[in-house]
């Protein structure tokens, strides 16, 4: 049986990058560049003001001035020249006008009364450097200076940046394709009508599709099948053909013990499988293959275990490594820290187990400093949904069959958006801060 | 001027709940529920074979047993009584016949030999107790139970939750709908085009929108419009109409101290205005306000500052929590740690500064513990779109004008995803870990 770190090693050798596509920038969110970006031109184009107020020239200091133009933001007060003597009015992300070299706020002036037939007049107050607020020429981005690397993760900051430097379609690399298909003669289709003897609704489909969702996948929902050999190789194949374009493939069920567990020898006959068992807990039974469909197309295909909570556990330490690899990320593993225990917990004998907990930030976390503390979520039976519900963290546990005592600092794995952490800012006085940043010292 | 708290206060004030809508639960992730979820039946609803194997009387004990029948997941073996002296196969998630009191896995025997003729026979290798590898009836979730609470947000366990107590339709908060709106005379439309004198391309539009979507927002895209007070009343007018059905408005840039500034005092004609400045650094001039529709809808509104720093900045302190209340987040704020500082850092003189860090996980961050330790990223000019790239944090720094060194502790708001963490398995070694846990007894 091999170990969790070796699995995840072959899955992440087997999932190789899909090949990058071009893109409109608004479907390039959340998505990883598969070029360089660079400014066509300087930002500013213009020197550019960074206050509302008057451009001057910095020597003629405090007095009364009359106002040559008013150059707003987008009107380049073309021909205007700020001579000695004179000012003009400038708005922020305004350009400045030839001769000017320094922008005095309009708080820092007054504005004079003056007849409606002469020109506007204002009294500079106060004394400035030359070059105080304006932005010269390209001091934001120069010219030609990549702006964005290939490998980049695009978020918001990252497509503003696109939309800078006027790149509207852009080479990324896809997310995948996701195909999810239940297993088992108990399944049936979630419905609110009274079970009959023997059978249970299927949860992990909708899970799973979700969880692909949340992942910015596309997905193919592949139904139920039951457990026989003809039913399941008939969706493969039909799952299989180019028309999905699926890139990754999901069971749940049909990878254990039993006389009718029919998904590993499918997959074999489809593909390689790599491994079919992880000394771990839950998710010992996940199988791990790689497909080749009729086109030749290579579908990397997971056998999930039945069992909710080892479907989900699988799902998050082995699908999205392989997802983001595929998408192109440099770091496709999930984030991992260590937590401070809130209570003892008794390790496995034999295998390394994957203990769902929520996470809290606390100033305190046990030993005076700052830090994450970890609280299982109830019973950890693998049949136990409840016990991922609002889970944040898997806590890795080596076996040993001894107790971690409370307060012992454990690694763990994040499984949720950071969103999920419920610090509020109540939790962190300025003066816990000021006495932490003096330790600190 | 008020403060970042209090403005953020009045924010969560205004920016009241949406009323819940029923959805199917595939349009239900990421949402929060907005009624209690029961359970109608046990489950499992039969006790369940937790392994493959045969279901034995427990008091029988090791020895050869005919096996009376084949009872796997799905096929309830209706009529079927494991009598002493017999078993029956089981496979997991399947139902136990009646009689059987346990299950031994099927790596615990051996088939026997037999004539085609004869029955099926097993050897039981050992001795089991009562109850062992059976999930008894409702032993994952009972009848009745409340297997989800209101206000809880739904992820893909949640999900698959729902599906599991056979929940087609469920009552959530709705996400709000965003209407991103720029503003200035300078602005031009991402081209790749040279750029006129004058003028620089829109980014503030594409990140806004790009950030809206990032947390599950519907988005409409109300262009550019001119420095011009009946340009921009036209277009908030039409935005505001009912067809777009807008929650929240966005507008970037014309809330300066310039003479063509003409958001505010729309925003004014139009509803209320909360306020219009917060003392912070970046993104002082931002404006709130609640504005009331024709047909008399309240929709809250920002105007967001025109420096692309200061705008997706003010959207991550006010806009993300605003966003969060309407959609019924219990906990709406983003989650804040502390952070070690790698290197030192001036503060303002009066404004409390918004510093974009990358933040990562280290197992010394400092003081022999693990934590966060967070790095600037380049220049903080707030026009300085460069600096946002790749920052996953916010480092929050008092205003005293003095320097904060290096390895001091400093409270930091998390904008981005976890995922954004950089921390790879190599950095987490057992034997730190080992040390590491001694050290926290
Ligand atoms: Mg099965
Ligand atoms: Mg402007």
């Amino acid at each position: 049986m091999i170990s969790v770190d070796e699995a995840l090693g072959i899955v992440l050798d087997v999932s190789k990058r899909l090949p990058p596509v071009t893109v409109p920038i608004h479907d390039a969110l959340g998505k990883v560049l598969a070029q360089d970006i660079r400014a066509p031109d300087p930002l500013p184009p213009y020197p550019a003001s960074i206050k509302d107020g008057y451009a001057v020239i910095a020597a003629d200091g405090p007095g009364e001035y009359p106002i040559i133009t008013e150059s707003r933001a987008g009107n380049d007060g073309l021909g205007v020249i700020v001579t000695p003597g004179t000012v003009a009015y400038v708005t922020t992300g305004g350009p400045i006008p030839d001769g000017a070299d320094a922008v005095v706020q309009v708080e820092d002036t007054e504005r004079v009364e003056t007849a409606s037939s002469e020109p506007n007049r204002v009294r500079i107050l106060v004394k400035i450097n030359k070059g105080v607020d304006i932005r010269p020429v390209g001091c934001d981005i120069s010219k030609d200076a990549i702006v964005l690397k290939a490998e980049e993760l695009l978020g918001a900051a990252e497509i503003g940046l696109l939309a800078t430097v006027g790149v509207l379609t852009v080479k990324v690399y896809p997310t995948p394709t996701i195909g999810v298909l239940s297993t088992g003669d108990e399944l049936v289709e979630p419905t609110n009508e009274t079970l009959s003897r023997g059978k249970i609704r299927d949860s992990n489909r909708a899970m799973i599709l979700a969880a692909a969702i949340q992942q910015k996948c596309k997905v193919v929902d592949l139904g139920i099948a039951g457990d026989d050999e003809d039913e399941i190789r008939a969706v493969l194949d039909k799952a299989l053909s180019t028309d999905n374009h699926i890139d990754i493939l999901l069971t749940s069920g049909g990878v254990s013990m039993g006389d009718r567990d029919f998904v590993k020898p499918l997959l074999q006959q489809k593909g390689r499988v790599y491994f079919d068992k992880i000394n771990m807990k839950p998710g010992k039974p996940l199988t791990f293959a790689e497909l080749t469909t009729e086109k030749m197309k290579k579908v990397v295909a997971f056998g999930l275990p039945g069992n909710p909570v080892s479907c989900l556990v699988c799902f998050n330490l082995f699908v999205i490594p392989s997802i983001r690899n595929l998408s192109g990320w440099t770091n496709p593993r999930l984030p991992r820290v260590q937590v401070y225990l809130k209570n003892s917990i008794k390790t496995d004998n034999f295998r390394k187990e994957f203990c769902r907990a929520i996470i809290k930030w606390e100033n305190n976390a046990g030993l005076g400093f700052p830090g994450f503390v970890a609280e299982v979520t109830g019973h950890q039976m693998s049949s136990q949904l409840l016990s991922m519900k609002s889970a944040n963290a898997l806590l890795e546990l080596s076996p040993s069959g001894k107790v971690i005592p409370s307060g012992s600092l454990v690694s763990a794995t994040l499984i949720s958006d950071i969103s999920g952490f419920t610090l509020g800012p109540k939790d962190l006085l300025s003066s816990d801060l000021d006495t932490l940043i003096t330790q600190g010292q």
